[in-house]
Order: structure tokens, then C-alpha cells, then sequence
């Protein structure tokens, strides 16, 4: 067999950049379990008819059928594309022993057949948090989910040295409320509109909206002003208010969104702005809309998205609204690696190595690595009785950065970044607490 | 939608059952981790080239095709049904940058298209450690694996309560360089038929050996009395030696098996025994084999195997080999799940629920939540304002251990299981350790 190729569009990391990735996954778990966010995972299939629903991406699913099986004979079952619909699904299917509201993580590969370009993905994994309730939902979730999101991200950034993030948000019922008060009809479809703010700027947009949604010049003006207001604080509401259109939703989608700006304000200082032109494409998003950019990378595109759909499933007699936001871990962290901008200091866990000095040695040198396991200190013994030196050098290669010669009895232990070398004792010896695991190197300016 | 049914041979856990998997999946990692494992992991998808080389069973695998290509077009790519082969693939396609010997651990999905009963999933969880060296793999390793499988064991019994664990070990050169000694041409044949001892009993396979493989009378009888030999120390040295068969493989296995004998008896005492009927159906093996089953429930088959392959892979100029093994992590826990033998102490990792009074002290509720989590104890505050009771009862539900009541300044925390409730200060409160996560409860007699 010659060297197999890459796939493209499925990427796989090296250990040193996969080390880096379980400590990113830790970290989100960690945060999600302290906000009271239960772990479920679901499935990697589901039926093409529940995956089928989702209109807009249908074209992007993968297809199960057997090797074997009868030509043409397909399985009826397709690779979930994301982890909203399988968690729709999973809350028809266990309601009845689900207590609501129902917070869940999930963290798990999903796939689209996608063309593969830089940012997107046919596998990648995403780290979901939502609240999901009977009926009606509090609408102060849709101020705690950004919180939980931003400490998740705030984490990597402090503990890892991931960049810091900047999460844009706006809600719905805000521009909607907005729109009505101005007298338009169909506030989706201005939202559509608004939605291309970024990508053919505000003048594009204006005429969009007279000739394709029918507004009137003022309207039009009016709708475009709404759009450029942003602020890192409350002072939005203001800018809002100068330009004097009045609805009960405009009420509570700036009241919500107040509130946001304000928590975020108090403990993620400086993540968080209210951005009026947060549209999100899809169209069930109904109260709060976030997504979130790398500073420094915003060409990456929204690492993390998300808002509140006030109907996630429904089986006919309650519905099940929600508010959820979801991590794009490898978009976050493939081109940071690609980038060589991020990686561990060691391809391996191990803290030391038990040099043997003879095969017949080998029984005494696994009972000093067991007595340091004991105490959790990752280690591994020599793979050859050798000589000094290669022992050393076979560590070294590894970023291994401890040696120990000698028995049980009477050890030594070399660091072989001081090349310092010291008596040590195979129940006492502890390595220092930035050693036990290897650490994070980002290269970030 | 009506109530969706779960799909034969997918299993999904609820939120008590997947809390313990991440349990057992943490511990499986660390104890890798502290024996020098590096963590990979593959891609779900391989080329069917790289599948269908395992002809045994080409039949199961799911194959890709994208909904919307042209009708019969697939992607010549299908879902994993092991961790090997694409572990054999990621050594070539990076075996220039990585060090060798190589150790990983890989705990991931892995999909059959199986006929799904008790046992077989069509879905489910491995998790494999392997070292993978060039050209020539050190003896030493045969011993070593099985007992990092059994140190991983062994933790989940004593840590999380599951049943202890016997492994069974042989060594193919040992029952290969027996059978030479005794003069048989094909010693693969005579493995093939030992391996079906266990199924139809030793009477069978003697007269198998005769009518399909051959063997002489007296030749059948000393391969069937081989076969009986089992013991938990280095005893079974001398029964072999007893049988006067003399061969320079035989001598060989005997000494490896011995050690791995000898070593687990010292590190894992009563998990592993000698059992040279052990032959594990597939041909690749050819040094050490093992199986593993749960003390108690035998019956669910073996939920860790592995052993030596002389050549993972090879490139035309290098061979790999390997020895590895790999733990059946859904064979394992979900008929302890569906027997209701293992589940978490509560659904939630929440060990506190802030009491929110009226809507207007959230603010103050999510100050508290805030101080508690920065200490590492997962908070969750109250969904809804409401009495003194409701918000007891939701607690309850959830298994939440502590409600806390009153304002940041002048704080109570009720245990809801001692009825006792104490002034607190959010900067200070602790809860006992044996709190901080839900326990794994054990129903395992």
C-alpha cells in the first residue's frame, strides 16, 4: 500500500494538536456542567424523513445503504447534519421521562456532503447547549444561553490562549416589533433582507427593500438606520428610541436585550455587543440572535450561533420551545492548528520515562512507573534496554521531560531541560504541576 | 409527529445512563494517559478499498452516498466498523512524522450493519490502545498491554462499582510451536477447530481434528489436552512441560505467557489467568491472545479482546506490528444499563438550585449562581419565581441535592435529604466532595 492520501473535507488531527482538542472539549464540558447543562448524546443516524424536514440542507445529507445489500437498496437512514434535529427528535421520544425545562450539552461529529472549502467541513464536531420547555419557555433564557456560551469561550481563551471572542446579538421580537410599528407587513421578509447587511452594505440593502419587499423610501431608511445601531452597552436602547417608532414587541425585544448587554457587561466584560443587524438566515428563530467571531480572525466567519425557536418539535398536542447556541469546535480549532497557531508542548501524556538499563531490569522498572501511576504521574517505561544516551534521546524525541535511571531503591531523576540530575524516591517524587499534563502553546499576536 | 420509536440496534441512554459513561470513559483515558498513550482520533469514514480488505466482513459496512447525487452514485466511502483499520491507515499516511513505537488509545464510534440481538449493536462505542512499532515489535509488549486493559478494568469495579473482570490469556506461539512439535503441518487448521471448544465442547473438536484437519489419534488427543490446560499462576508451565512436547515457539510463548502471568499476578491479582484454549477466531494474530468477561455475566460474551499481529500495516518497504486491544464500552455498560443494574444518583450534574423569589431578584440569584460556580460547584438557578415549596419540589425532582435561599448578603442552604438548612455565604459554601458529582450507583449483587 503506498501512502493513503487525505480526505479532503475530513480532517484529522496530529496528537499534539488532538491533546490540545480534548482539552478544549474538557473545558466546554466543565462549563456547561457548572451552568446545570446535563450531557446527552444521540445517534450519528436518524431517518431521512426526520432529517428530510430541514428543506434548506437536504441536498447536503449522506445516505446510508449496505455493501450488500439489494443495488438501489437504501437504509432510510441518513448521517445527522447537526444536533438540533436529533435532539428534537430526542425530546418527542422521552418526554415522559424528561423533567422541563429540560437543559442538555451535546458534543458530537456531525455531517454534511458539502464541497470542502477552508471553514467548512463534510465532518466536523459541534458542542450544543439548549433549554427546551412545554409550551412556553422564560424568556430569561434567551439572556442566561449567550452567558453560558461566552464563559465557555472566555475559558479557552484565559486557560489555553485561544483568542478572545466577540459575540453579536440581537433579537427578533426587537426588529420585528420594530418593522410592525412602521406599518410593513412582512417582517421575515425584511429580516431576509437585513440579513445581507454585511455581505452588499446598507445602500444594496435599501433598495432591496423597496423593490423586493415593497416598502416605502421611509420605511426603507428607517429599517437600514435600525441595522447600523450596535453598542457594548445599554446605550443602544437610546438610539432605538430617537428614531421614534413605538410597539409593544419593540418594548420587550429591547428590554430583553438590555438585560444581556448588561449581565454580559457584569461578568464577560467586553464579549458582548447588541449588533441591530444580527439577522440569522434561518427562519424559526423567534427572540434572541447571537453569533460570535474570532477578534482577529472575523474572516473565519461565527464560530458559535445560535437563538431562540419557539417551537423546536411538537407532537401534535404540546410543542417544545427552545434556546439553544452551538459551538463549531473544528471551525474553531482546524484553522488554528493549520495555522500552527496552536498545539501541545509534548505529542504525549507522558511526564517520564523509566529508562531500562537490561532486559533482565525490566520487572524493577515497572514497579517504580506503577508506584508513580499510583500517584498519578503518566509514565512509561523504556521500550529497549539501552545505553545512556539513547535512552535520553529517545525521551527527547518525545518531549518526555523526565528520565529516571537506576531502581527503585536508589532512582535518579534527570530533567532533561536543565539537565539537572537528583536522587529521588519512586513514592515520593512528584513532578512540577505544569509538567503532570502537556500545556497549551498558542502563537497568537 | 407522534412519539418517535428508537431505531433496533442504536442505543441511546438516557441522561442518568450517559453521566456514567463519561464516568467510565474518563477513567478509561486517564488510566491510558498515566501508561504513556496518546490520544487519535480518525475520521468516521474510510475508502472501501481500505474496508474491503478485511473480507470476513465486507458485509456490514454502511456505505455513503450523497440524497441528491445522480441515482447508484456512492462516494466509494463507508462508516468504520473498527478501530484498526483506520488506525492501520493513519500510521501509513503519517508514519514519517510520527515516533515509533507508537502508543495510542482511540476511544470512538464505530458502526455494522449487522442483524442487531443482545449484544450487537449497529452503533457503539470501542475504545483501543495499541503500540505499533517498524519492522520488529519488542516481546515485552504482550505482557504489557493486558494489563493496562486490566488496570483500566480494574478502576471501573473499584471506582464506579462495575463487576470484576477475568481475562483469559494464550500466546499463539505457544499452541503453534506445540503443534509443530507434535509434527502437525497446518497449526492455523488446528487453532481454527480449538476455537470452538467452548461452543461444542472438547469430545467434538478431538474428532474434528481427525476427520477435517487430518491429525492422527494420538495427535488429536494431546492438542484437546492442551486445550484443558488453564491456570491462575505459572503452573500451567509445568502441565505443558508434562505433555513432553518439545519446540523452540513453544518454549518461546511459554516464557511470554508466563510473564504476563507472573506480572498481572503482582500489579491485578486475581483478574487474569492462563487459559490455552483461548484462540481467537481471526488469523491475523500471532503472538499473545486475550478475551475478557464480566465475573457473573459470561454470557454477554468477551467485552475486551485483542492481541499481537505480526503486520498492522505495511507500506512495500516497512511492515508495523502491532499488539493492541480494545475494550467494548456499549457491550459493556448498556445491558447494565437496560437491566437497571448501574445508573447515576441523580440526571443532572447540578449540585445547587438558586431560589429565585420574584423576578425582580434574579439578578441577585445569578450573582450567587455566579460566586458558587467560580468554585467549581455546578449551579443552576430557579427557571421560574415561585414559593417556597414549588421550588423545593423542582429540586426534588432532579435529585438536586441543596436548595439555597435569600439573597447574596443573608443566604440559607436547605440539604433537602437532611431537611436541615444552615445560614451561608456564597464565598465560602462547600458541599461535601461526595456531592460535587452525581455518584454511580451499583445494583450489581
Amino acid at each position: 500500500m503506498n501512502r493513503p492520501k487525505p480526505l479532503s473535507g475530513f480532517p484529522e488531527f496530529t496528537p499534539e494538536a488532538r491533546i490540545v482538542e480534548q482539552f478544549v472539549l474538557d473545558r466546554l464540558r466543565e462549563t456547561f456542567e457548572l451552568h446545570g447543562f446535563t450531557p446527552i448524546e444521540t445517534r450519528a443516524v436518524e431517518p431521512l424523513d426526520t432529517l428530510a424536514k430541514q428543506g434548506e440542507i437536504d441536498k447536503e445529507i449522506y445516505v446510508l445503504s449496505r455493501l450488500h445489500a439489494e443495488p438501489g437498496a437504501t437504509t432510510d437512514l441518513g448521517l445527522h447534519f447537526d444536533l438540533t434535529v436529533p435532539f428534537a427528535r430526542y425530546v418527542l421520544e422521552n418526554a415522559h421521562r424528561l423533567q422541563f425545562p429540560f437543559r442538555r450539552y451535546q458534543i458530537q461529529k456531525v455531517w454534511r456532503g458539502e464541497r470542502p472549502q477552508e471553514g467548512r467541513y463534510r465532518e466536523f464536531t459541534q458542542a450544543d447547549i439548549d433549554i427546551v420547555d412545554t409550551d412556553t419557555l422564560a424568556p430569561h433564557h434567551d439572556v442566561e444561553l449567550p452567558l453560558v456560551s461566552l464563559a465557555a469561550l472566555e475559558r479557552l481563551h484565559v486557560d489555553l490562549g485561544l483568542p478572545p471572542v466577540l459575540m453579536r446579538v440581537n433579537n427578533r421580537r426587537l426588529a420585528s416589533g420594530f418593522y410592525l410599528g412602521l406599518g410593513v407587513d412582512d417582517p421575515a421578509e425584511v429580516l431576509r433582507q437585513v440579513d445581507k447587511m454585511d455581505k452588499i452594505g446598507p445602500d444594496q440593502v435599501h433598495d432591496l427593500l423597496i423593490s423586493d419587499v415593497g416598502l416605502t423610501e421611509s420605511q426603507a431608511k428607517m429599517c437600514v438606520a435600525l441595522a447600523e445601531i450596535n453598542s457594548a452597552d445599554e446605550s443602544f436602547v437610546d438610539s432605538v428610541r430617537a428614531l421614534g417608532v413605538e410597539h409593544d414587541e419593540l418594548e420587550a425585544g429591547l428590554e430583553l436585550l438590555a438585560t444581556v448587554v448588561r449581565t454580559a457587561g457584569a461578568y464577560v466584560p467586553g464579549r458582548l455587543i447588541a449588533d441591530l443587524r444580527i439577522a440569522r438566515g434561518l427562519d424559526y428563530y423567534t427572540g434572541t440572535v447571537y453569533e460570535t467571531h474570532l477578534v482577529g480572525y472575523e474572516s473565519w466567519g461565527s464560530i458559535s450561533s445560535g437563538g431562540r425557536y419557539d417551537s423546536l418539535a411538537s407532537d401534535g398536542r404540546t410543542s417544545y420551545p427552545g434556546v439553544g447556541l452551538s459551538i463549531g469546535v473544528t471551525r474553531l480549532l482546524a484553522p488554528l492548528f493549520s495555522r500552527g497557531l496552536l498545539r501541545a508542548s509534548r505529542p504525549v501524556p507522558t511526564v517520564i520515562l523509566i529508562a531500562v538499563e537490561a532486559e533482565e531490569t525490566r520487572a524493577e522498572a515497572i514497579a517504580v512507573a506503577e508506584q508513580l501511576r499510583d500517584r498519578g504521574i503518566a509514565t512509561e517505561v523504556a521500550p529497549k534496554a539501552d545505553k545512556y544516551g539513547r535512552q535520553i534521546r529517545y525521551a527527547d524525541r518525545r518531549g518526555i521531560p523526565y528520565v529516571w535511571f537506576g531502581s527503585s531503591i536508589a532512582g535518579e531523576v534527570k530533567d532533561l531541560r536543565s539537565g539537572e540530575q537528583v536522587a529521588a524516591d519512586p513514592s515520593k517524587w512528584t513532578p512540577p504541576e505544569t509538567d503532570r499534563r502537556p500545556q497549551v502553546i498558542p502563537a497568537i499576536s
